[in-house]
């Protein structure tokens, strides 16, 4: 199977991280792949890690909070509200519970490409330092595994067209 | 009755509106003003427009929305969701609904400065241009309008303290 490349940008002193990436998959199940919390915890996050969801509620107002696990047991959660939730487009708030206050916010749209997609997502920090924290603690290999995951996942067939 | 100067902040090149305001009464109160949709309906936005709120949920996870209505029946919508909610900090999203898409997060942070309040309030947008777009359609005229109007909220004695 080949692998598709994710793209990910971070100019210096911006307070940016755009990611770019395609999926040989249909926009409908790489939306459904994003917002069906059963789905959402096989694929996001470093492979290393177990993914508990705690509440993800993907509709405008909701909330959603997981829990990452580390194979040494350290725990690292995640919070957020959903802003949008409306096909092909997610805007959403993203919280590191070990860094509270800085939060981020993140703006996703699924462009259909002759029945492929193209996701390009768009994360904004409220400071330069704010991102450049958030690149430090490793979020590049996060988004860089989540993406091949998420490829993998929608090549299973594992997730299927409601409808 | 003396008024303090609202500093706005919007470096060229960023997509960032800095805002800082002192208020001359307790966090407590300025907070209290932030959250009470009754009392955000009476300085929230210019002076020329009149607000209505249509929701307004201060908590993680509750939706806002309101419509400010210009003298010439013209009306102007806005929607978010509220990611915090925790005295003194508020964190929620900001779209104004004629520009769809283009959404903003709004860190609020209210210090205590021997009994009186500095507000400050960062928003960030997805894009410089955003930034750009907003402070063309002048979003720093609503600011300092509504920085004004809750300080002469707060002197007038409407806000009370709660238990």
């Amino acid at each position: 199977m080949s692998t598709n490349p994710t793209h990910i940008t971070a100019p210096d002193g911006t307070p940016f991280i755009e990611v770019v990436r395609e999926f040989d998959a249909p926009v409908a199940l790489v939306f459904r792949a994003s917002t069906d919390p059963d789905l959402v915890a096989r694929w996001l996050g470093p492979r290393e890690l177990t993914m508990r969801v705690v509440e993800f509620d993907a509709q405008a107002g909701g909330r959603y909070r997981y829990v990452h696990t580390a194979p040494d047991g350290g725990e690292y959660s995640f919070r957020g509200v959903f802003h949008t939730v409306t096909e092909p487009l997610m805007i959403q708030t993203f919280e590191f519970e070990g860094a509270p206050g800085s939060v981020s916010l993140e703006t996703r749209t699924l462009d259909d490409i002759g029945g492929r997609t193209r996701m390009h997502q768009n994360a904004v920090f409220p400071s330069v330092a704010a991102r450049d924290q958030a690149l430090a603690a490793g979020m590049e290999h996060g988004i860089t595994d989540s993406m091949d995951r998420l490829a993998e996942l929608l090549g299973s067939g594992a997730v299927r067209q409601i409808g």
